[in-house]
C-alpha cells in the first residue's frame, strides 16, 4: 500500500461544484491499495493509518492529476495521408481529394491491406506515447472497416489491446462513418446490415459499449441516424454522434433526445442544440485539433459551458483531420482556441470525459473507491502546466495503481 | 570525417528557388568533416573519396533537415506568468492585467529578483530542451532589464551561454521593449539612454548582433523608432522591429526603409507593407503561437509569400504571450493556422530563419561549406513531420558535426 506525500497541487477533479471546480489541495497525499484509491485530500488531514504506508518520494512538489482519458479517436487505422494534409493547404478542397481516391475510403483500403499484427503494433506504440503523456484510458472507435468483418475485426483488434497493454480501452462502434461506394445507390441496404449485423454481434459478444454514427451532409442523415441509434439502444448500447461539425444539422438536439453520453464536434452547434444538451445532460466534446487542421471555428465551448452543458476535451486522433494523440496540446488548444480556462479544461479531458464514456463511477477522479489512476506533472499549478508548453511535464503515469516502465 | 548514407529524405533548403523548393533528395547521403559539410545530395552520387568515410549506420530511412533555426525568443526571464494566462482566459484584457502590476514590468522585476547563475540555468534548461527538437540556433533577445546595467546583464548572460552550451546564440539589444514607468513623462531621456550607452557598449564590447525595437500603441512610437535605428545603424548593428502585431502602425515599411534584417509579428501588416518587405527583402518572421495565445489572427502568411516576401517561423517564446519554445509547434501553427505549406515552413525555420538574424552563409541549409548542424527526424518526409504531430520526431540533433548528448 504506497502513498504520495507533499504533493505540490493535487487536483482531485471531482464531478460536483461544476466544470471550474477542480478541488485542488496543496501539500496534499494520496493513498492506494493494489488498483483502487484510498484516500486523497490535504497532506495535513491524512489519517494515522496511511501515514506508515510505504512513501514513494520522488515526486514532493509536482502535479498530481487523475488519468487524463481521450474520449474520442480513431485509434486503428492503416496508412497515414500526410500528402493529403500538404495538398488541403496548397488550396485543394477535402471534396477534390476524396474523388480523386483520398479522404476516409482511402484509409479504409489501407487498413485492410495492413495486418492484425501490424495493426495491433501500430495502435501499441501509440498508445505507448499517449500514456506518456498522462493518459490512462482511450476511447477507441471502429470506421475503418465497413463490412460486418472489417468493423468486427476492428473491435477484436481493440479487445486484443485491453488485454495486452495497460491503458484502458473503451470500444465503439463507428459503422456510419461513411457509406461504402458500393451501397450509394442504396444506402438502407448498409443501415440494414450495420443494425440488423454488426450491432447485434458488437453487443452481443461484448465487443462495443458504444455505437457512434457520423451525421453530416455526405456521411449519414437524420432519419439513418435514427434507425441506427434505435437498434443500438435496444442492444444495450451506449450512444455517441458526430455532429454539427461543418454545418448544423440539428445534431445536437438528436442526440439529447436519444439521451446520448456524448455528441461530439459541435463547431457549428445552434442555439437551441445548446439547450438540448443542457436539458438532457448530454456531455459535449471539443474537438480542438480538427478544427485547427481543417482550418475552422472550433466549438463554441464558452457558451455551452454558461448554459450548463458538460464540456470534454478529445483529440479526434485520425490520419486525415486530426493526425496527432497528444492530448495535452488539445487541452491547449482548448484553452486558447476556445476560451476555456485552465480547470474547465482540466475537468473535460478527466471527470467530463469519463462521463463521455460512462465511466465516470470508475476512474476520471481521484476519490477513494475509484481506480488509482493518476498522472505527475512537473508544474507547480493547473494553469502553469497548460500556459507553458514543453516536451516533458509527465513525469510518471500511473494505472491501476501501478507506474508504468517502472 | 563521417557520412551519413541511404537517408529517407534530405531536404537542403538552399536559398535559390523560392519558398516552396526545399531541394529535398531521397536516399540521399551527407558527408562532414569536423564542423563543416563537405557534401550533400543523392547517394548515388557521392564522389568515391566520401564512400570510405566512417558511416553512422543509425538513421536510415529517416528526414534530414537542416538544424532548426528559432530567430526570435526572448530567452532569459525571471519568473512565468501561468496566473495571468488564466487571468486572460477569464476575460481580463491585457492592459487590465498590466495596470495591477502584471504583464512585461512584472517580467522586469522578476528578472531583477533572479541571481545570474539561476538565470544561466533557466536559459540552460531551454536550449537543452529545444535542440532535442532539432533546434541548433536561437536568436536570444534582452528587454527585461530596461536600465544600462540590466540590458547589459543580459547580454552577459547570452555570452557566458554561448561559450558554455552548444545551441548557438545570435544577441540582440530589446532596450525598447517597454518604457520603463520612471520614464513615462520624460520619454526622451529613455531613448538617449538607449542610443547613447546601451547600443554604444553593447557594439563596441560585441555583445549584441542586433538592435530591435517594439513599435506599438504603448511601447514606442514611430520617431522613436527611428531614432534608435539611426544610432544602432551607425554603430553598426542589424536591424529587427516588432511590428504591426496590434495594430497597423506602418512598421513594416519602416522597417523596409531602415533596410532592417527582419520586422516580427505583422498580423496587421497592410498591403503597402506587404510591398515594401517585398522590395527591401526585409525577412517577415511569423509567430503564431503569440497569435495563438492571444486569440487573435496571425500574418497572412499567404499574402507575403505570394508578394515575394521571404517568410521565416519562430517562437516568440516569452513568459506572457508565447510561453513555449517548442519550435515544431509553431510550424505546425503555420501550416494549420497560415496555410503555410510544410515545405514554406520549413525553409522558414532554416534558411529565411537564418537570413533573419544574418547568419545565412554559415548556416540555414546543408550546403558544402556550412556548419554541419542538422536534425534526423523521424519520419518518411517533411510533410509527415508537421502533419503527424507527436512527442518524439527528432532521434538526433547534431550542432557542428557533434551529434548531441553523444
Amino acid at each position: 500500500m504506497p502513498v504520495l506525500r507533499h504533493i505540490g497541487m493535487l487536483a482531485t477533479c471531482r464531478f460536483e461544484g461544476g466544470q471550474s471546480a477542480i478541488h485542488a489541495a496543496r501539500n496534499a497525499a494520496l493513498a492506494w491499495e493494489e488498483d483502487e484509491i484510498l484516500w486523497a485530500g490535504p497532506d495535513t488531514e491524512l489519517p494515522a493509518q496511511y501515514q506508515e504506508l510505504r512513501q514513494v518520494r520522488d515526486f514532493e512538489g509536482c502535479l498530481v492529476v487523475p488519468g487524463l482519458i481521450d474520449c474520442h479517436t480513431h485509434l486503428a487505422f492503416g496508412g497515414w495521408r500526410a500528402d493529403e494534409f500538404e495538398q488541403r493547404l496548397s488550396g485543394r478542397s477535402y471534396q477534390e481529394i476524396a474523388k480523386s481516391g483520398g479522404g476516409i475510403l482511402r484509409t479504409i483500403t489501407a487498413t485492410a491491406e495492413t495486418s492484425d499484427i501490424d495493426l495491433i503494433a501500430r495502435c501499441r506504440a501509440a498508445l505507448a506515447e499517449m500514456a506518456k503523456l498522462g493518459v490512462t484510458t482511450v476511447e477507441a472507435k471502429t470506421g475503418y472497416g465497413l463490412t460486418v468483418e472489417g468493423e468486427i475485426r476492428l473491435l477484436e483488434i481493440y479487445k486484443s489491446l485491453e488485454e495486452s497493454q495497460p491503458v484502458a480501452i473503451v470500444p465503439t462502434l463507428l459503422a456510419a462513418h461513411a457509406c461504402p461506394p458500393e451501397f450509394e445507390r442504396n444506402r438502407i441496404f448498409y443501415i440494414e446490415s450495420i443494425c440488423r449485423d454488426m450491432i447485434p454481434e458488437a453487443a452481443g459478444r461484448g465487443l462495443a459499449s458504444f455505437c457512434d454514427v457520423f451525421l453530416e451532409q455526405g456521411a449519414f442523415i437524420k432519419d439513418e441516424v435514427k434507425l441506427i441509434f434505435e437498434a443500438a439502444r435496444w442492444h444495450g448500447l451506449g450512444l455517441k454522434i458526430h455532429a454539427d461539425q461543418l454545418s448544423d444539422t440539428g445534431g445536437a438536439s438528436l442526440a439529447a433526445s436519444f439521451g446520448a453520453a456524448s455528441a461530439d464536434h459541435l463547431d457549428c452547434i445552434s442555439e437551441g442544440g445548446i439547450r438540448a444538451l443542457a436539458a438532457s445532460g448530454t456531455v459535449a466534446v471539443s474537438l480542438p485539433l480538427a478544427s485547427l487542421y481543417l482550418g475552422r471555428t472550433p466549438m463554441p465551448a464558452r457558451r455551452l459551458i454558461q448554459a450548463g452543458v458538460p464540456v470534454a476535451v478529445a483529440t479526434d486522433f485520425n490520419p486525415g483531420t486530426a493526425p496527432s494523440f497528444h492530448l495535452p496540446l488539445a487541452m491547449l488548444l482548448a484553452c486558447t482556441m476556445q476560451r476555456m480556462t485552465p480547470a474547465e479544461v482540466l475537468k473535460g479531458a478527466t471527470i467530463y470525459a469519463a462521463k463521455a464514456i460512462g465511466e465516470e463511477d470508475d476512474v476520471g477522479s481521484l476519490e477513494p473507491g475509484k481506480r488509482a489512476d493518476f498522472a505527475v506533472i512537473e508544474a507547480p499549478d493547473v494553469s502553469h502546466w497548460l500556459y507553458h508548453f514543453a516536451l516533458h511535464r509527465c513525469l510518471a503515469t500511473y494505472i491501476g495503481g501501478e507506474k508504468l516502465g517502472a
